[in-house]
This record gives C-alpha cells, structure tokens and sequence, in this order.
C-alpha cells in the first residue's frame, strides 16, 4: 500500500532545462516519484498518482517469470542473456549474436520471435549493417532479448509459442501476475496500450511503479523464490550493462559504473525506473512530454540528490545526465540542467 | 509595431496531445502566434512576448540577402539553389550534388563550407552514404545549402569569405539587419545562441517572428526590390519543395501540394514559422519542450484553424499533422492530436 504520510510534498515543481547561449531556449516538464519498499513515498514531484506507461523501463520486472519458471536453469540461461532480456538494446552485433544464440538453444529461430523488425537503433550498427548488405531481422529489434526471454519461458512451460505477444497468453498473463504482486494494485482495468514491440503495455501511477522498483531493490519481504529471481537480474544487469543498451547509452554507463547500487532501465516516451539496492528504494521518473533527454537528466538530478553519486559514477554518466551541448563543429552551445526543488 | 488590440487573448493554452490506447501518454505544450502584416496580432496562445531562438525556421530571411545583394544574379543562381539556400535538408544525393555544383560555380570547394559535418539526416541516405564507401562532408550538413547562399553572397561582394559563420562578418551582420527591418526590433542586445551550424542564432519574440513571416508573405510595405526578392524565394521553395527539406518531410510535403499558399519552415528545438500570401499573414510556433512532432501537429492544426487547407493538402501532410502512431509491426497504437483553444 502507498503512503504519503512522509512525502513532503505532492506538488514540487520538476522542470529540465535546454539553455542556448544566455538563454533557456526548451524546457521539459517532469513527475517523479521515490518509494521505499514498504510504500512509504521518500518525496514526488508532480503528479504520481495518474497511470502512466511504463513502457521498456518496466522490463527487468517483466524478465522474472523466465527466472521463477524455472526457464532460466533449465536452458543454462547466461548472465549475459539476463542482462540482455531486460535490455532496450542497440542492435549492435554482440545483441543480435546473443539472441540468434539464445533461440537456437532453446531450438527456434529469429522467425518466431513476433516483435517486429526495425534497423538497430545505434546509428553506426545500423550504417555497418548496411555496409555488409543486409536487412535488419526481428533480432535487431531493441526488444529482441526480452522476446527471447518470453519464448524460452514458453517453450520450457510447453506453451504454444505463437501469439506470445498477445495479452491473453500465458506468458503476458504471468506479467501482469508480476506487476499487480509489486505495486499492489489490481490492473483488470488498467488503461493498456499496445507498445512498439506489440506486446500490452499497462498504465501504472509513478508512485507504485517506484514502490515495484523498491521490492525489485528490497526483496526482503517476498518469497525467497522471488528474491532470489529479482537478485540474479540485478547481478546480471550490473556484471553485463553493454547487454541492456549498448554503446553511448546512459542504461549502460550507469548500470556498470554503479556496480549494483543502482539497477536502472530507460522506457520509451521518457520514463526512467531505478532501483537502488542498498537503501531498498526505488524511483520512477515521467517525462510529461516524453522526451528521454529530460528523463536522463531528471534521473540524474535524483540520484545526486539521494547522494548516491561517486565520482566514478559521475564520470560515466554525466555526459548523459549533466550533457554539454556542442554542434556540428564541436563547439560548446549549450547545456541541459535539472531544476529540482526538493 | 505589435499590436494586441485584436488578440482574442494572449493566454489560450494550446497542447499536443500524444495517445496510446485509450489514455494520452504524453503531451506537449505549445506558444504560437498569428500575425498579419501591419503588426496586428490575430491569435496567439501562450507566452509570445519571450524572445525564442528560431533556428533554422528563419532560413527563408536569412536567403534574403542572398538574392537582396544582385549575387544570386549575378552566379546564375537557379530556382532549385534558391530553395536549397532556405533548407534544413536530408543530406540526400539531389542536396548534395546541388550543394558541390553551387559551390564548384562560384570557385569554391566543399572545404569552403564552415558548418562542419554530419552523417545525413535521412537514415536512408546515411545507410546508402556508408554503402559507397564514403564518409559525409560539410555538403551533406543539413544547412550546407544555407552557408552556399552565404558563400556566394560573400564572393559577389568581394568580401572575405573565411570566418563568414561569425557574428561580426558582414554576412551575418547584413542577416541581423534583415530580421531588425522584419521584425521591428532592435536585436543589439537580443540574446544569441550558436546554432548547429555555427552561425548566431538570434531569439526574438514568436509575436515578431509572426510579424516578419506576415511581411515576407505580403512584402507590400517593403521596397520594391525586398518584396520581389521575397516574392522570388516564395516561388523557388513552392517550386522546389525537395529542395528545402526532402523525402518523407512535411516541409516538402506541405510547401510542395500548398502550391504557394502556405510558405513554412521547420526549425530544430519545436520552431516552425509559416507565411500565407495569399492572406498576408505570418505564423510563429514554438513546442516549449522543443520537439518536432508537437511543432508539426500544431501548424497543422493552426493552418486547419485559419481554414487553408483543402482535401489535396491534407492528403500530402496529414502523416505528419495529424499523425497516427503505427509500431514495428504496423499495429496501429496510437495518435497525436492538437487541443486548440480558438
């Protein structure tokens, strides 16, 4: 259950700030909503209490069924492969080969996975991709590892793999289980939308979405089962963070500077969920217009604030969370700031 | 002079509203403002009395001297270069090409260019660029076009041409003088950003930028010499839409099947500015977040609003004003629409 009785306030203005020159030329507005794992709110800024997608971010939660199935033992799932399931990837060669890798294991090919194709979303993979003549395949796929998570879960379930994507197979059923046990809500009629992978995404308030990433930080009070499950991803996240984004991502940097104090996954339309294990709390992050520039720094801007930050952290993600703008002639123009009141 | 006396109301709120499934997933807030030629202020919503930085939405003004000078006469300067010389292009071979021919006409090379280099903003011309084996040049910088407009302006004008991205270069400076004559105002203490091309990029309120777009669309009050110089810029984006952005571009698209009723131009951080000849009015628009998609969805529905748009328009820009939201499977997910207040 929520409780606000330790919030500080509901209503704290979050904004990021684009600046140019003398100027502050964009400005994004953002919600964010910190949580311990007995529900208890830290502090929130704006709205928490509205759905909202959570789009990719909610993934490492969507990978514990392929743990707690017992899927990932019996098909001697990596590390690498767990990182790689809870990953909104780049499409780089080391994402596509592990997952071509994965389903040949668990003997099936990129054809079954049913999340669509599109080229690698890092633009020097996808220029190389092209250089070598070939099309992008459904591995490429950002989601390809997470679909490929799904399908051996299925396929050790003995499920019928087809239609794994759709919200009433067992495979979505078994998240939904997921997410309803961690932010103690019933999401029968949860505003659902379909997400760029094409399975359902659920709309969930920031506010239990950061009490599900506080469990996911402090499984103490779940199953051993479950704990052990949300422990392993963690691992596996921070020892293989190139498997969750890839080159020039802050997913990446942060995951492996932080070297477990922060388990961390970027949604689309600007939605950042992080996990901090050794305090047990959990953050959610919205970036009302979507942008993910704002999420990143909103990220940012909390994790200094929870004091979280060495400075090999920094290091690592400050070109992302604290960026300085430079154009096309690698002049500084500009930078992007949070403005927290908190 | 701006005149406010008949502004509905300078508060209106106008927002964008992006919506997957059922729930609206992100939204973006928007300041426009309608202008006619003496100043007179139709609508406006929001904050328009806050200097913005245009970017590259002013190209169109920034090309007047261009023409103003007697050099585009004077080199032969085609249709098709003069529309070039307004773009923020895709970086795709037709640009290219036409960039190398200009430059080559008036004794320059590529290397002349001072906007530095950027793979092509068309994915597909930057795969196809990798694919011949090449590395992109300052010609396939979105803006090369622009800084040939510069180039040529300099050579005809015996000036030198080294350093003409800076501040205190007469290019520049004759550009200030430009925007000060259109927009009434007296920029000398206006802030100055550095754009992605390098050159000044000057913030002016969106009230004058509408102002200015209103002039260029009814050059009436102008000399005879500015207002042809307009009238022909006009033309050459209306004739070359290809020219001014490129495939799968709604500056092409809609300065394409508007056939010279609407004369509009995308600028990066959520500016776009849009004249109407036939009307003699000017539109000035900034998504306050700074993204494209909501600044495209409110012309749309601004140019909707002013009643400019017949079935042949829409068909050509609806994909990008009144977007629907396919996945990577090409399920329809969603929307993105305007809410208007007018």
């Amino acid at each position: 259950m929520i409780n606000h009785s330790s919030s500080k306030s509901a209503s704290l203005p979050f904004t990021v700030a684009v600046s140019r020159g003398s100027m502050v030329e964009s400005h994004h507005l953002v919600a964010a909503a910190i949580c311990d794992s007995t529900g208890r709110i830290l502090q929130s800024w704006g709205n928490v209490e509205s759905p909202v997608y959570l789009r990719s971010a909610i993934k490492p939660l969507q990978a514990l069924p392929l743990v707690e199935s017992g899927a990932a033992d019996a098909f001697d799932v990596t590390e690498k492969e767990l990182s790689l399931a809870c990953a909104s990837h780049n499409g780089e060669p080391i994402h596509v080969e592990a997952v071509t890798n994965w389903l040949n294991r668990i003997g099936l090919g990129i054809e079954a996975l049913e999340c669509g194709c599109h080229w690698p979303t890092y633009d020097p993979a996808a220029r190389a991709l092209a250089v070598s003549g070939q099309e992008p395949s459904a591995a490429h796929n950002n989601c390809s590892g997470k679909h490929s998570g799904f399908l051996c879960t299925a396929v050790h379930l003995k499920e019928t793999t087809t239609g794994y994507i759709h919200r009433e197979h067992a495979v979505q059923q078994r998240i939904v289980k997921v997410l309803e046990d961690f932010t103690d809500l019933d999401l029968s009629n949860a505003p659902v939308g379909i997400d760029g992978c094409s399975i359902p995404t659920i709309a969930i308030p920031l506010q239990n979405a950061a009490l599900a990433f506080a469990r996911f930080a402090d499984p103490s009070t779940l199953t051993v089962a479950r704990a052990t499950a949300c422990k392993r991803l963690q691992k596996a996240i921070s020892k293989y963070p190139e498997m969750i984004a890839g080159s020039d991502r802050l997913c990446t940097a942060l995951n492996g500077a932080a070297e477990g104090r922060v388990v961390a996954k970027v949604g689309a339309e600007g939605v950042y969920l992080a996990a901090l294990p050794e305090s047990g709390i959990g953050v959610a992050i919205k970036a009302l217009d979507g942008t993910t520039r704002a999420a990143e720094v909103a990220l940012g801007a909390i994790l200094e604030d929870l004091g979280i930050l060495d400075e090999h952290v920094h290091r690592a993600i400050d070109p992302y969370v604290r960026p300085i703008l430079r154009n096309r002639n690698d002049i500084v123009v500009g930078e992007i700031t949070a403005v927290i009141d908190s």
